[in-house]
């Protein structure tokens, strides 16, 4: 390759219409849907930077690079795809958990990393923000998302951009894209893009089933469903992440038939149709989807993940043998497995074929509310939260919950319309929740973030909120107060579940506008909620006073779960 | 090996005086000078939190799992060695840019994760917290620490947290110690341990030099510093994370030389002693100490490492000609290189050896100050800042600086014995300074911490002084209240460059007890100061109020080479 490349990395005499690498990069970032790019700068960034600000995508700067992330995540799941750009090492590193957490969720982020210049590396040099060998960031990118690229090169550059971005897209998982400095503004070589951006070999592989297995598969399943006294669906998490909601949906009114999801998926169906179950997840969820679920003499999972927090903690129990399941690219019917069969193919292919199930929908308890709010004197506990925020809730919300006993709560809540539930609900990361809905809300200024966070998980990303209130964003914040680490407590109790204090309602004093209420009793939480909805100039912050050891029934039901695990396991 | 272990990970019939893996790891931290560990639990990691808690070794929570690694970052570099503890997942990967700072600046932080149980792992389940493969954490932790261990195998456990531990300590950089939540209190074979916990081989390579090189390199070294007319020592950071603060002093004060300290390196002499030059970072440091280190006729480099900081961005003019490098195992004269010399071993004959040099010490300036604090109305400044502090740091303080123009202005400040001051001054790693601090006090508590912080670092980590709240620990915050991300407006100009506003000095509102000042002038400050160090029962916070032009002197020359290179590179 001798003579193909100057120093810089330019090509010599590259023709002046070849895209420069970083204008390139943001080209296809913003034709993929990302308007909008978080992050922290830093001087291995600035030049992408500079870049950025010149172009249509807007970046939104956070406090700290996790936020950045938890936002880009957040953005993600409502917009299809989400982006940050952070510096070389201490901004990049401070992404690997909340890039892991969108890695095992499935939630497509594209994490743009500054590096120092390929001829700054060249030496091997003692730079600052180095940690080792100047490779090691990008090996451990590789654990945690599902394509890195470094874009070191001018000739492979365009490629690689178009490669990492499109297995984002297709696997919905986090990619990693390194930038060295020198490389921003240098000419790259327009390898012709293959069009849709994807590769032939990947639409066999992602698009398109084996027409015989599915029709196989589908005859196979109807005869099933044909058969079946009480069938039902649970449906999971990668409906959502595939976005075939529509599809569910469309399947769901032809077969009538009655349907839960699981937590992780929750809210993958809009939860207040007729024949919605609830979240079914075991011992830990509540009785009538249980039921239900669990006697189904068909059980038709769709996008489920057989993670430990949807089986409840080992305490579901489903029966292969009155089972169909569709996972991403096969379905299994009974014992036997059907490949190259697509979730999406499978649920269209029903939807057309299926005849309406003749019975009733069963009888479950509908969202548990709360008509009689507030009770005079009566102070807050879990449930009459959950129970009025199911009649405050509105089709213009979106529900965000951090992790911890507010996230198990939510099971109890019913959103209006479908994927206005977010959540780290597998991961389970805490602090997740308040950067989580500002992505969120710029990635859909109409639907007003409620976010659903502990005291706990508050004190470590919560001040994000000044993002929020910079930006004008009108998040209401329900902050359940019940000092310190309560999923801890519920497990093993001891000294460090303890945490400080904080006057969170006072919040508004450290920076605003935001308002702040203390909310200790229910005819108080009453009056927050009207103030805070009144409230559009920035963010409200309710903060509910719990005794400690109140908590949800489903915490209760999985603390006896979890103990056993940590204290015998 | 059939038959040795049951499923539970205890060998069969283990004798009962085994120790048990997680009361073994205590009792080795505890050996090696740990009596606080840092950390939030999860559950993955409470089993071996329980443990901790019934021993001699104090938790201290913290808010993050971040700012934990700092704060043991921060014990560490007091202690010899710190600790932290957290969950698997999303507490371990909190916490890689702290770990991989204490690797690059050479702190010895032990990481101890939880994880889930060996029995748990068996047929790979979607537990929640996991990210892929169960591996892929210590993976992860190979690139940022010199040693890791997985406590599976109850059969070399204890060998593992030796020999981890050793490194830790030999080394002086962090170590990961991965213990699966089924193993805390498995007996495991108690493998006899080689005294003084350190190996033959490790020792040879270690502590032992060559005698005969040894001997030609002093000799070589003492001759060439017989001759010179005006030679002078530079001091770095090795010198301090090898302890040998002592014996500098002692060859110094023999050698009658002039000594200047490297940024990373600043305080291992200490900084008000006669002959003490101040910071020598090439043409970002002061000119006085700048002269007489580029002029000297022979300049011994004793624990400098090569980095871009410390060479104040390729702006040193140091020439091997002239010079004499001592590193961790090697001694450079001139161009020749004698292997296997340890640092300590070098600098202890030469202080042995030594002449006192005849020529009298360079006269430089001493530090700045300010006797006419406060100018009646004149509003704060970063020079006048610096000024005022060196005549009110008094000897039981120390200075903890964050990473941003604070850290550069720190370059003026003059503490009164060695090793008072911390700083990621490599790594550079904003949100650095608070949890710091908090380890450092916790580590010696007759010291009471100065933080320099900005704003926007203090955005990042700051709301961790509420931990030193809750432990009464007494920390005087100096937060430069500069309106943004000022280092980097120095290299490039952008909106990413602002901040949201921040009534900084209002925090107290949030937690306590904590004392808030707001200082935009002289006269404001002098107050706070006062007040501040009048205020024992918890931390306080002096909000100066700078001009976003306003900055260091040292600032203003390192933008302009970083300029040059964020633009040109």
């Amino acid at each position: 390759m001798s003579g193909t490349s100057t120093l810089s990395g330019a090509p010599e005499c590259a023709p002046t219409d070849w895209p420069r690498i970083g204008d390139y990069l943001i080209a296809r970032l913003k034709e993929a849907g990302v308007d909008h790019l978080f992050g922290v700068p830093g001087d291995y960034v600035l030049r992408f930077y500079d870049r950025l600000c010149r172009s249509e995508i807007r970046h939104i700067g956070t406090t700290r690079e996790d936020t950045a992330a938890f936002a880009a995540d957040g953005y993600a799941r409502c917009r299809g795809l989400g982006a940050l750009a952070v510096t070389y090492g201490v901004g990049a590193l401070n992404v690997v958990n909340a890039v892991a957490g969108a890695n095992a969720e499935c939630s497509p982020v594209v994490v743009v990393s500054g590096a120092p210049g390929v001829a700054e590396q060249r030496d091997d040099p003692q730079l600052h923000h180095r940690f080792g060998p100047f490779r090691f960031q990008r090996e451990i990118f590789e654990r945690i998302t599902v394509a890195c690229a470094v874009l070191d090169d001018p000739y492979t550059a365009l490629r690689e951009i178009d490669r990492t971005l499109d297995a984002a897209r297709r696997y919905s998982r986090p990619v990693y894209i390194e930038l060295p400095r020198d490389r921003v503004d240098t000419p790259a070589f327009p390898i012709p893009r293959e069009t849709p951006g994807w590769d032939p070999a990947a639409d066999q592989a992602e698009g398109a089933s084996d027409p015989e297995v599915l029709a196989e598969a589908v005859e196979e399943t109807l005869t099933l469903l044909g058969r079946a006294q009480v069938p039902a669906i649970l449906a999971g998490v990668e409906v959502h992440r595939r976005g075939l909601q529509d599809l569910l949906a469309d399947f769901v009114r032809q077969a009538r038939l009655p349907v839960a999801a699981t937590l992780t998926g929750k809210s993958v169906v809009a939860e207040r149709q007729p024949g919605y179950l609830g979240v079914y997840e075991g011992a830990m969820g509540p009785e009538g989807a249980r039921a239900v679920i669990e006697r189904a003499d068909l059980l038709l999972l769709l996008g489920v993940t057989p993670n430990d927090i949807d089986l409840g903690i080992n305490t579901a129990r489903l029966d292969p043998a009155r089972m169909v399941r569709a996972g991403q690219e096969e379905v299994w019917v009974h014992r036997h497995r059907f490949p190259r069969v697509h979730l999406r193919d499978f649920i269209a292919a029903l939807a057309t074929a299926v005849k309406p199930h003749p019975g009733p929908l069963p009888e479950v308890p509908g969202p548990l509310t709360a008509p009689d709010f507030p009770r005079p004197g009566a102070p807050m506990t879990m449930a009459r939260l959950m129970a009025r925020l199911n009649d405050f809730l509105t089709p213009d919300m979106q529900v965000v919950a951090d992790s911890g006993d507010c996230l198990f709560a939510a099971v109890d809540l019913r959103v209006h319309e479908r994927s206005e539930f977010l959540a780290s609900a597998y991961y389970t990361t805490m602090g997740f929740g308040v950067p989580a809905a500002l992505g969120a809300q710029v990635a859909r200024p109409s639907r007003r973030p409620l976010v659903l966070v502990g005291d706990g998980a508050f004190q470590m990303t919560g001040t994000e909120l000044s993002t929020a209130a910079r930006l004008g964003l009108d998040p209401i914040v329900i902050l359940c107060n019940n000092r310190g680490y309560t999923t801890e407590r519920f497990i093993l109790e001891g000294p460090f579940n303890d945490i400080a204090d904080w006057r969170f309602h006072r919040l508004g004093e450290l920076f605003g506008p935001l308002r702040g209420f203390l909310a200790p009793t229910e005819e108080a939480f009453e009056e927050a909620l009207g103030a805070a909805l009144a409230f559009r100039d920035g963010p409200s912050l309710i903060e509910v006073g719990l005794r400690p050891d109140d908590c949800s029934a489903a915490l209760n039901r999985l603390g006896e779960r979890l103990r056993a695990v940590v204290q015998d396991g």
